[in-house]
């Protein structure tokens, strides 16, 4: 009912709307429509309320709500059930616990903030509240467990698909790191697994995109290696458009794999890369070698080139050498 | 307390041992004693009580207690953490619990009885009160998730090491159906993984191995295809027994994957298949299709040369066609 008070707010644009009206057209009471009216207004939204004309809707909060996001998202199945919280300690380990409680394929859970946001190998992910856009999706797919890790290189492609249409130079090292132009990284995608042996429970892929920090936000241990979007423009960017454009990329490349298989996220995951054709030095499990990145397998592993032969990365750190002049 | 109680009543192997002594040995008083020996009585000990000589143990209870098991247990990871009930709905599902809230590497979860025990892709388990050894382990081991799926033939190998050290004639179908020598199956094991990308957080193996079921226990519809090894012995079978050396085997062969990888655990499960070399028929996740089994390859995959070529089979049910006379 909240969501529909606020489709006819919206409907008025810059007009009022008596509370009459409302509880009319919607078969409530009007004291039904005041307690909604007050519950918007808590949630952040900037509404006028006049004695004579009614309510209007002059601002919608800077917040991640799913009233804000459903209405316009053009997905089939991700975000089709969505979860809001303002804090929780990690949007990883909810989306884990809703799943064990059967939470549907495409189920998203989003945060403001994080208090203890999860990196990869159990670093932390710093997610100051409404500064960036933190959020774990549950997908349920029918491909095999093996075919999971390339989940992470899906979640890349969605994310910078997104960000280019909005005309952020951005690009992937592989895995999963979408860096800027310099460098400099701008999200962080860990991506979890709960399976048996030839069926996949459940992916959990939590995201987390730097969108509005700014550089004094930064703690000092990574001010100097990772940016934000609101940096890269010079200006504040909208959290639920960039949202809702990672949610459809997301949905888009999550049908066609099930459909087809990952050849086409492959493809444009390579399309995407910052990696391929660079000299790189991999830390990887058990040693540490350089070599020439040429090009991932169909098991999203990275091909080395080195001098005693082609070697294939699985897991580890990537960096990339900076060219001799 | 409990268990030094017991261990000094076994130290007394058949005679009386007084509780005056038991008391003055362990440092407690002699309600302590008696307590201790009430608990041990309810928890299915035969305790033989004289007014004046004291206590003698007569017989264990057929039930598969940490007490039972620990004291000559030879392995360095599996089973030193042990859980033990009466009843749970799974053991799986148990493990999994305590996995998420810490529990070690090589903890044991042991049920009596399930009451919703399960199989691969949901199908049940048939679990009756101590007819078989219903138990999961946790593992956290330090290989890759690409590596878990052959934690379930190695599970296989520490139950048919374990089954051919007592006499009996079992083997492997690919991946981990354990049969008798007429394709009947003694052994289910389902293994569930949860992990990130480029790192397990756990990985859970259950399995249900039939002991001493006879015929009336099997419900009709597996009776035909089901057997166990009391059956096959013509006898009870002491699970204690079996269940030390399943674990004691699988612990070799855990300790010996961790420091060398898998090519010992894939050359042992070689050794034990009934399925290299038969003929067989596959349905796979896709499709129906006929072959001859040839061998595994490193990722535990099985390989079938077909008039069309060789596959390679990751998933689904593989059975041996007959041979023609």
């Amino acid at each position: 009912m909240q969501k529909k008070v606020l489709a006819l707010l919206r409907e008025a644009e810059d007009n009022y709307i008596s509370g009459e009206e409302i509880a009319a057209r919607l078969g409530v009471s009007r004291t039904a429509v005041w307690k909604h009216i007050r519950a918007l207004k808590a949630a952040g939204y900037e509404i006028e309320s006049h004695a004579r004309r009614g309510y209007m809707l002059l601002e919608a909060p800077d917040l991640l709500l799913p009233q804000e996001l459903q209405p316009t998202l053009r997905t089939q199945v991700i975000g089709k059930n969505m979860v809001h919280y303002g804090e929780i300690p990690s949007s990883n380990n909810e989306a884990k616990k809703l799943a064990l409680d059967g939470a549907p394929d495409g189920t998203v859970v989003v945060a403001e903030a994080q208090g203890a946001g999860k990196g990869r190998l159990s670093r932390g992910w710093y997610s100051p509240a409404r500064k960036g856009i933190w959020f774990s999706v549950v997908l349920r797919p029918a491909f095999l467990p093996q075919d999971a890790p390339k989940c992470t290189l899906m979640a890349a492609v969605a994310v910078v698909r997104a960000m280019k249409d909005m005309g952020f130079p951005v690009g992937i090292k592989w895995p999963n790191d979408v860096l800027d132009n310099k460098g400099r990284k701008l999200v962080g995608i860990l991506t979890e697994l709960s399976a048996e042996m030839e069926r996949i429970n459940f992916v959990v892929i939590g995201t987390g995109i730097n969108v509005n920090l700014w550089p004094e936000d930064f703690p000092d241990d990574i001010k100097d290696i990772a940016t934000s979007l609101g940096m890269l423009r010079g200006g504040k960017v909208d959290r639920v458009e960039l949202f809702a454009r990672v949610l459809e990329a997301l949905d888009d490349l999550y049908l066609s794999v099930e459909k087809k298989g990952f050849d086409d996220v492959l493809d444009e995951w390579r399309r995407y890369s910052v990696t391929l054709g660079q000299e790189v030095n991999v830390i990887g499990v058990k040693e540490t070698f350089a070599g020439t990145a040429t090009d991932i397998d169909a098991d999203g592993a990275l091909l080395i080139d080195t001098p005693e032969g082609r070697r294939r990365v699985l897991a580890g750190d990537v960096s990339i050498r900076p060219r001799r002049k």
